[in-house]
């Protein structure tokens, strides 16, 4: 009778959440966190972990590339820590403490301290240029907090997922997504009204899955993990003498991206996509210390897509996340085509493909 | 007799000179030329043909890659076009008419309109990383104006040098060498003022090749011709947003590099030298159109330089010019080992080596 009750009460405070990762059209990178100015004149001390941008960010949530996780609450004295499990490996140390520290956030909002169990699913391999990352907070977050019974609607879950990853924020809708930075020009915060920025700096839709039939089509030319996580790479872009002129350039480029997902246009979404990807490559490359994410098989992806477009006229685009495998965006029409000269170079592995995907779903079956 | 006379007189109007190439530790990436303004407040409309740069760049001359170039000026009625040979290939065309382009400076300088004989080989592949124009153009200036008699010294032959290919003034002087890009900052010229800043523009040696025993090795991982020629990319500079940034950081860098081949200091040297190389291609992939240089190679030498030093203590740092091949830059101490690395890497193919060398010789046997 005390088991079941238990056992019932540990059900209630139980929830799972799939989320779909995201592909940025134009790109996260760098963070206000921690610094004393981001342009000329303008103050702006924010503590170093709410993950607030540099720039207004826009990406496509992805419908076949997900992560499921369940979470359960658990203040049995059995558990005295939280127990996480990704992918079917109990995480230590510093991922652990990463997700840990997520958790707490979620534990602050509902007023509580007890443990947490989590089983978390990709349905794509790591370290494959999805990131897991996105997919992941996003659902953690959501479930953590269905299960805690938190009342918060998806822009508020969205700036909570931010905190654990940034890209995070984004996969909290489907479809076509953009992130607020959440600050204007020559705006000031200083701590603690910093803090103002956490509730501003969220993600929206601009339009639903149905809107346009992209593809992502990934070539994964390395399967290693990298060298500088892109959480620390984040703190790194100030150090990059072109970062100012890039965040300028993003501006810009936001209005034309909107422009051209508002008309399905990819001629104009392209170009843009690779004009972002190639700047924020040459932030990470000249920052201190530089960061060369690229591989050998990357090169040779970038090299044929070009030669594709512009001696063949495959209407086939290019963008990098912070890692050496290359997203190639298309039409729906053009992906068999693109997927099949994809497989035909040497230096690509495994190729993966998806479609613009819906928001997270809460599941009725859980993981455990 | 008529015969003999006629020898005589081509013969006291032929003259030989053989040049180094040079490697560019600070680079020449994009000229003033045909511009507006390179600076806020600034207007600099300069011709399009006088190759002054954005910036001030240095270079080692090379002892093992030079040309050598023998002309002979010709004023009879059978030669109506210069003929020109490299290598072995009689020129036609495009490359023909820039080195006929070229020669039409030295003919004005001398008030003749005669056409000339030229016959230049290099000892080195083209294509090959090594700046077969460098070399080329500055053992052209020299030969055909020892040929013409013209009375220049070292700097005025630099200014006409630099007129066929930028970086050909840096050879004009052997061991460690300066161009000043010959404008200040806030300084205006219109046309035809902005001649002046032709014999402003010239380079100057900082130290004799005895001051510093450095070697540049260089990885051949593509022989390929570059799509984009050199010549080309320079007009396309100021689209990269990133360019202003760049010729600012150059100022800090120029300053550094100084010291560094002051004081023999590779660790001071070579951390600028990847700093700047890296800065060049960056503004080389964001320009319209975005020029992508590097290839699969070309990523697998960078990363392997960076392990070997930082993982294994070899004091060896990277720079790359406008093409795909890597130029390793170590101490002769540690020249034998950072060869013998290289050959290992299975994306390089041949692998060349040298030292600083002397400025131009003329000589006294001649190539036909």
């Amino acid at each position: 009778m005390t088991d079941q009750c238990a056992t019932g009460s540990l059900s209630e405070r139980k929830a799972s959440c799939r989320a779909g990762s995201n592909i940025a059209f134009i790109k996260y990178w760098g963070v206000v966190d921690g610094t004393t100015s981001a342009a000329s004149g303008q103050q702006l001390v924010v503590s170093d972990d709410l993950n607030i941008p540099l720039n207004n960010s826009i990406s496509m949530t992805l419908a076949d590339a997900h992560t499921t996780t369940t979470v359960a609450w658990d203040n049995s004295a059995d558990l005295p820590t939280d127990r996480i499990s990704i992918d079917g490996v109990q995480l230590q140390g510093a991922p652990a403490e990463r997700i840990g520290a997520h958790l707490d956030r979620l534990r602050a909002l509902a007023g509580v301290s007890d443990r947490a169990h989590v089983v978390s699913n990709n349905n794509f391999p790591m370290a494959s240029g999805i990131a897991s990352s996105a997919s992941g907070f996003a659902a953690l977050t959501v479930a953590a907090a269905a299960a805690l019974g938190l009342q918060l609607d998806a822009a508020q879950l969205s700036a909570v997922a931010r905190q654990g990853s940034g890209s995070a924020s984004r996969s909290l809708f489907g479809g076509f997504v953009e992130w607020e930075r959440g600050w204007g020009e020559g705006e000031s915060f200083t701590c603690p009204e910093a803090t103002v920025l956490d509730s501003r700096s969220v993600a929206h839709q601009m339009y639903d899955e149905g809107h346009w039939a992209l593809r992502d089509i990934i070539a994964i030319v390395s399967a290693g993990a990298k060298k500088v996580s892109s959480s620390s790479g984040h703190r790194l872009a100030v150090t990059s003498p072109f970062n100012a002129a890039r965040t300028e350039c993003v501006s810009e480029w936001l209005a034309t991206v909107r422009r051209a997902i508002a008309a399905r246009d990819i001629s104009l979404l392209g170009p843009i996509l690779e004009a972002d990807a190639l700047a924020m490559h040459s932030v990470m490359m000249t920052s201190a210390p530089s960061l060369l994410y690229w591989q050998p098989g990357t090169l040779e992806v970038l090299h044929a897509v070009r030669a594709w477009r512009e001696e063949e006229g495959v209407p086939v685009y290019f963008t990098i996340d912070a890692g050496p495998n290359v997203h190639l965006i298309c039409e729906v029409d053009s992906a068999a085509e693109v997927e099949r000269r994809l497989r035909g170079l040497a230096a690509v592995g495994r190729v993966l493909s998806s479609g613009p995907g819906a928001g997270p779903q809460l599941l009725d079956g859980h993981l455990f």
